[in-house]
């Protein structure tokens, strides 16, 4: 693969789109090419599915039919834009890739490791270069967000949440060099600035090695 | 599991839906509780998904994502209708199940083993205790219907179609015991009696040992 992929993973309200939106800038004023996408969604059909996995009136779905659905739009996404786009040689940033899934469907739903043998046709060996998460406590980051927003995963517990997190800090500590932990509480700024330095040193570094 | 589990394999226009409805008919004859359902479909969930499987629109579908959603349409089913059904001790007769997605996806899209895989910890563990594969050639079958009632899965070529049909005659080799080939050619009265005299003997046998 030509292009750098790189992830943006963390509960809700932890500042991801907000990051997400910085990082690009900063990537696309040093001239470089840019695609910026989303998990679950980032095709038509995948938004087709997300609608069914985020739709409160979907309150009896099965922990194992939500798990497939999230590696159903996987799959396309992949497929669809992410592959084509890295293959081009484009920086790919996703908000949420298969460490979302890991986290709340593996370890949020105690699916555990089913979760990756599902998602291994799914991800088609596209792995990400790299990985910002963006850590907090769930209730306190959440605190931040008005009710009205909250869909069917926003509405679960905050014990929930924090199996969630514990996962996510798992992943990161068992990948560390895939996976950056920033703190979610910090400045925007000081946030930004953080990303961009470590996303700089990633891309020059598999720059310097094509 | 306390019920009967058949299902209903083979191309469409092999009469799938006329011997589902004689043999549900026969057995409420003899007073036993009986539930017809489908794939994919099943529940509201499980035909959200179906919807999105089947609309012509979505022609860029990946092969590895339309095993997916069966497979989490699957999850559903299971879940929510058969095996509630199975634990009450009723007759389930389900129109497709887990054999059709490997003969489809597995065989037809050539995506092989990996949908045995993801089929798993859809099906959890419940597996059908006799199944009636109604066979015949796919164009023969299909030069009965209407071609206004296509969907995205019947416009496939012919020898997609040939091929799905390998893989079920496979499946049936592999386990005579469970699934019984049918020629679907046949008249449907003459059928009806041969799915009607199989079921009673299976039925049977299972009442026997409880």
């Amino acid at each position: 693969m030509k292009g750098v992929f790189i992830t943006f993973e963390g509960p809700d309200a932890s500042g991801k789109t907000t990051q997400i939106e910085r990082l690009r800038s900063h990537l696309v004023s040093k001239n470089l090419d840019v695609l910026v996408t989303r998990e679950p969604g980032g095709t038509p059909i995948s938004e087709k599915i997300r609608n069914i996995i985020l739709d409160k009136e979907n309150s009896e779905m099965n922990p194992v039919t939500e798990a497939l659905l999230y590696a159903a739009s996987r799959a396309q996404h992949v497929a669809q834009v992410i592959e084509p786009a890295l293959r081009t040689g484009k920086i790919v940033i996703s908000d949420r890739f298969l460490d979302s899934s890991i986290a709340y469907q593996g370890y949020g739903r105690g699916l555990g490791d089913m979760v990756r043998i599902i998602n291994e046709p799914a991800a088609a060996e596209v792995k990400p270069d790299l990985t910002f998460l963006l850590s907090g406590d769930p209730a306190t980051l959440r605190s931040r967000r008005s009710l009205q927003e909250e869909d069917r995963m926003d509405s679960q517990q905050n014990d929930f949440h924090r199996t969630v997190m514990k996962g996510y800090i798992n992943i990161a500590e068992s990948e560390p060099g895939r996976v950056r932990i920033i703190d979610a509480c910090g400045q925007a700024e000081v946030i930004a600035r953080e990303i961009a330095e470590i996303a700089d040193s990633v891309i020059d570094g598999r720059s310097g090695g094509l």
